[in-house]
């Protein structure tokens, strides 16, 4: 098609280029109806010298490994960066543009890792793009300081983790706790813009926020620069120069309009969340010297511009590979483990080490016990990497001789999040989603709570970060119902894509951490009690890597009951099983660390353990009930918290809250008597009789 | 007691007191065998002064509404808050002190709202006293704009709000949130001390934290000094002094010394989390000049001291009181109102302007029904405060013609809380732990993530707080899964004390604003609809507010199937019964907007509702199916969401996933097979007969 104007200058190129992203980021929004067109026609020249000027990268392979990263954490203006992969050639289409925000299409309202090529994380929920990015650019220089031969060296790994973000973003607290992280380890690749557009949702930003965020970026160590016009393409070209020059993490602040060129909504909040209207298009594009009424135009010149960018990126790559030969030939063993870990393969015999625990040593936490696991796995895996939010001592996280990660000592494997648990849980999906690492992050279980956001966008992400959540219900003990987790284990069996594993004794966790490692499809949390558990034999809990199983078979294989438990209150059902048969009656121990495993079994597994004939069932778990009636029933009991916990020694705790093997005897006879068949109860016959 | 040294100058009982107050933690901590002993004994000096020269409190009257407020952000540290109680005469004892960490004690490990008398603030989970403090400020400034007879007036209301917070809770996006959103609102009512000990639990802060503190809350347009030497009591208190003077919020950071006095551990995080040890003790207490072998000693100059805070108490509520009933003189209607509005009573008729809605009106959200509601009770009920994580437009909270608070307009009666879901909550939880006001903040329903850990608070607390959540479902549309609530009605439905109205159409929607108004015991969400829902009678939804109920009977009262629903899917559970009933099924459909309401009603009434011997049932809720087989039991069927949600208009997201009436209908056959006497399927004769 031909271009709106003619071009005499490359500077008429640029201008048709940035109106080109402008007019179909407008005409795409309101051919759906629904999106957000102000930003991208803000940022259409500063995406424009980003993708053309600055950014390295591969349309034709979006997973090459050397690239750089881009991620836009303000993710309601999604239709920016769809328009730039569709102009710079990446698998997304002018007909994708057309379905943007519909079903089934390649465009969803957010963007979407793992949907639509050239994405690299999901955002929307802002402030989590921001930590995301800081994860990327860490694990960019953690593979740098691994896998580059000498310091300085610029293969295998050799690039920037740009970003753009919203005052919303720098609102956020995710966000802060991730740019003073970024700060502390020297982040240097990571460049930001920060787009000063003065306007939110609600009106003029100024209604809430009037901070001076360069000056609070410097307070985290940051280099910040400003660009006052966000249409001077030289300012731009000249800060984002400046930035990957620096060795700071960088903000660039670019004051911008939103809505630029739209004369009624133009730095207004009307611009922000809803299409333009037909005839304030008319009135941008003539703005903009456009023909009015052409939609999804795309000037031959324009699309020829930026589609220079296939052959460049060929050509970065192709640069890439004939170095990465030269380094494999110079350092076979380094390219191997570098590429095996990029695909995230495991070692041969990663799991060789892992520990059995013997009853007869002892009770033991299953912190310890999984802290033994993870360095069983640590020693042979070394991809495995990780670290705590200031609670490593508390959590048992610690890799042995793994060594702090910090500005000068990034080939290490500790990770210190400080006291930052919502940036650990963005950062870590920054980490997976770079690709290099399976990291993992610890906290209190109660803690979870503050990294929630960052859990959800790893499960709908389908990326696999591991938490270790310790300290896992009142048996913390003195610290108290501020500490002591009731809903999260529900709340996490929530997420769907979601794994969270409880284990009742050191042989199951070892268990939990194998499979953890093996999870391929979203998070994994392990959640593990500060006190001591007895130990079943590994033989008895092999049952575990199926979720659920028959940890303590009746004698006579025909229960009257089930007592279900997880983790620390498995000791109990164990306990009130040799009571009840003390009274002649078969009680039946199931431990079920994990629940959506256990559901992802086939039905005929299922009934084994939990046969449906017998339903006399109590379940046990020092938690909120919630849930529970999925294993026990209308008629079944279910021990757990109704109500926050309370300040005691953990073993007065569990008594007075009736975490007792005499409490779950007795309610196993309450359950019997409750489970006689339904009918002789309640027919309507009866109740007729009755009335 | 007599002195461990003798009194020859006031230097000497200033020492003498502050050693009571490291020595009493010590052995507090010790004698609990538990808890965090370093931060009192570094931090008595500052507390000394505060409590003895700055602070304006009565003893023996915790509630006197103008006392100045304190709250420990650092909650671990709570040792130090109880001693100053027990010393400084509220109703806590040196027996009290005795029992820390003890069941059933006064003096839990984290500081409880509601169990101690003197505690202002439940903390612990860090930085979540720092957003109640600002919550604490705002609503004194607010209630100072709205009663003081004019501006600069110091009755009714003129007091601080005191913090101390640590490294951990600075780290704390939480309170990097509450403190830009402090310097917006410019309230200078708040003197924060930040612990600077350059310990965490991990190690030296430096692993992880090397900001420039002071010059973040300056770029948040805070007032910042410094003390390099906590021992330093003029500076301390000089810098309380500026604090008070200047109008902007103020942070003192001081240097201060962990463990101060301990030989072996001062200045070491092993000062941080556990006892010292009796070895480490008896040192310290000799670097005190304190006898080495004595135990919770008490010497009876110090507590003197300490004690003339009961008449200096006294004699500040005395002259208030005083001054009050001038003012009371002068503005009875205002004086009145004020001492209504500290105690929580409403106003008389504030229910009264409830909107009813008419069916034959035709479709509406419930945003707009909440809406319309909020505004109703908002005329009548001057208390009634709140506002939006900027999303007001979309959350439809603004009350008619309420004025935005602003530094300049603190009587108004919206709040612009910015992109800060975590602060609101933290803020939210503030202005009710101050009282005098009645808030209410509001987000999308997938942002409740972000303010989770301060609704856990505020459920632990039992305050009351009104959360509005809106764009509740897979209906938002085409913002996509990252915007679309799964998880979060299951997630917030198991936390104790918590209480989540998901109404089903305008009129349910005004009934649950009732019910959140007048309910006491704990926070309220009500979760709204972006989209249109057909409006039911009056009549019909009046059992709502019993928290579940039959919304639409079956012709024979003997139902075949019972379909329950919540929200906008409610409306397929009518469209089913019509299409069942065609087929001759009688079908009950039951509305049930709140769970934990319905759970509380009598045995009676619940099976009234879902009679036991009907266990044909289908659930249907565009969320989690988590937790419904509570209400369908083992053989229900229940239609939710299994996975995330999509981008495309709400309408094809319904019928793609399963949320139409057809699909209801046709579940409730199945239900209606599948509950057939279990016995008649599975007895284990049967069972034996087919192996």
């Amino acid at each position: 098609m031909k271009a709106p104007a003619a071009i005499s200058s490359p500077s008429d190129l640029d201008q048709l280029c940035i109106n080109t992203i402008r007019t179909l980021s407008m005409d795409a929004v309101q051919k759906a109806n629904s999106g957000h067109p102000g930003t991208a026609m803000a940022l259409a020249p500063l995406a424009y010298v980003m993708w053309t000027r600055h950014m390295r990268y591969n349309p034709a392979n979006p997973q090459w490994p050397d690239r750089d990263r881009f991620v836009l954490s303000a993710g309601h203006a999604c239709i920016l960066q769809y328009v730039m992969l569709y102009l710079t050639g990446y698998d997304v289409s002018l007909d994708d543009l057309k379905s943007f925000r519909q079903w089934g299409s390649k465009t969803p309202g957010h963007p979407e890792y793992g949907h639509t090529p050239g994405i690299e994380a999901t955002t929307g929920p802002l402030g989590q793009g921001f930590g995301n990015a800081v994860g990327m650019a860490l694990a960019e220089r953690m593979l740098a300081a691994r896998f580059n031969k000498s310091p300085g060296a610029a293969v295998p790994v050799n690039h920037f983790t740009y970003l753009i973000c919203s005052d919303g973003d720098v609102m956020e607290g995710v966000a802060s706790e991730a740019a003073s992280l970024a700060g502390h380890l020297q982040l240097g690749r990571i460049i930001a813009v920060y787009d000063d557009n003065r306007i939110t949702l609600d009106g003029p930003s100024a209604l809430s926020f009037n901070e001076d965020v360069c000056e609070r970026f410097n307070a985290y160590g940051w280099h910040t620069l400003a660009v006052e016009d966000a249409n001077d393409l030289d300012a731009i070209d000249a800060a984002l120069t400046a930035a990957k020059g620096d060795p700071r993490p960088s903000l660039i602040r670019l004051r911008s309009h939103i809505g630029y060129g739209a004369p009624h909504k133009q730095d207004t909040n009307a611009a922000h969340g809803e299409p333009l209207g037909a005839d304030e298009i008319k009135l941008a594009k003539k703005f903009y010297g456009w023909p009015e009424d052409a939609q999804f135009l795309v000037p031959d010149e324009a699309l020829a511009q930026f589609r220079t960018a296939v052959e460049r990126g060929a050509k970065y790559e192709t640069e890439w590979r004939k170095e990465f030969d030269a380094f494999s030939g110079a350092a076979p063993d380094l390219a191997r483990t570098f590429t095996a870990q990029i695909a995230g393969e495991r070692p041969a015999g990663w799991g060789d080490g892992l520990p059995a625990f013997k009853p007869e040593d002892g009770p033991i936490a299953t912190r310890d016990a999984s802290n033994k696991a993870l360095n069983a796995i640590a020693a042979k895996m070394p991809a495995l990497v990780g670290g705590a939010a200031d609670l490593a001592t508390s959590n048992k996280t610690d890799i042995k001789d793994g060594g702090s990660i910090e500005a000068g000592s990034l080939g290490d494997r500790i990770l210190h999040f400080g006291v930052r648990e919502h940036a650990m849980g963005a950062a870590l999906n920054g980490i997976m989603l770079h690709h290099g690492f399976r990291a993992f992050g610890a906290t209190f279980l109660i803690f979870s709570d503050y990294m929630r956001p960052s859990i959800r966008l790893a499960a709908l992400s389908r990326i696999n970060p591991i938490y270790v959540w310790t300290h896992d219900s009142i048996g913390l003990g003195e610290d108290g119902p501020t500490h002591q987790s009731i809903e999260q284990l529900a709340s996490l069996r929530a997420i769907p894509n979601m794994t969270v594993f409880r284990p009742a004794d050191a042989n199951e966790a070892a268990i939990c951490w194998r499979l953890a490692i093996e999870h391929k499809d979203g998070p994994v949390g392990i959640v593990c009690t500060r006190q001591k558990l007895p130990v079943y034999s590994a033989e008895s809990v092999r049952g575990a890597e199926r979720g659920g199983y028959v940890l303590s078979r009746e004698a006579s294989d025909d229960p009257a009951v089930i007592l279900i438990g997880t983790g620390s209150e498995v000791q109990w059902c164990i306990g009130a099983q040799k009571l009840l048969k003390e009274k002649g009656v078969h009680a039946r121990v199931v431990s079920l660390p994990c629940w959506s495993l256990f559901d992802a079994q086939d039905q005929a597994y299922r009934d084994s353990v939990l046969p449906p004939s017998v339903t006399a069932r109590v379940s046990i778990e020092a938690a909120a009930t919630f849930g529970w009636e999925r294993y026990v029933g209308l008629t079944g009991t279910i021990i757990g918290m109704r109500r926050f916990g309370a300040s005691a020694p953990a073993d007065i705790l569990f008594k007075e809250f009736g975490f007792t093997a005499e409490h779950v005897a007795e309610a196993a006879v309450t359950a019997i008597e409750k489970s006689k068949p339904y009918t002789e109860i309640y027919s309507p016959i009866q109740r007729k009789n009755k009335e």
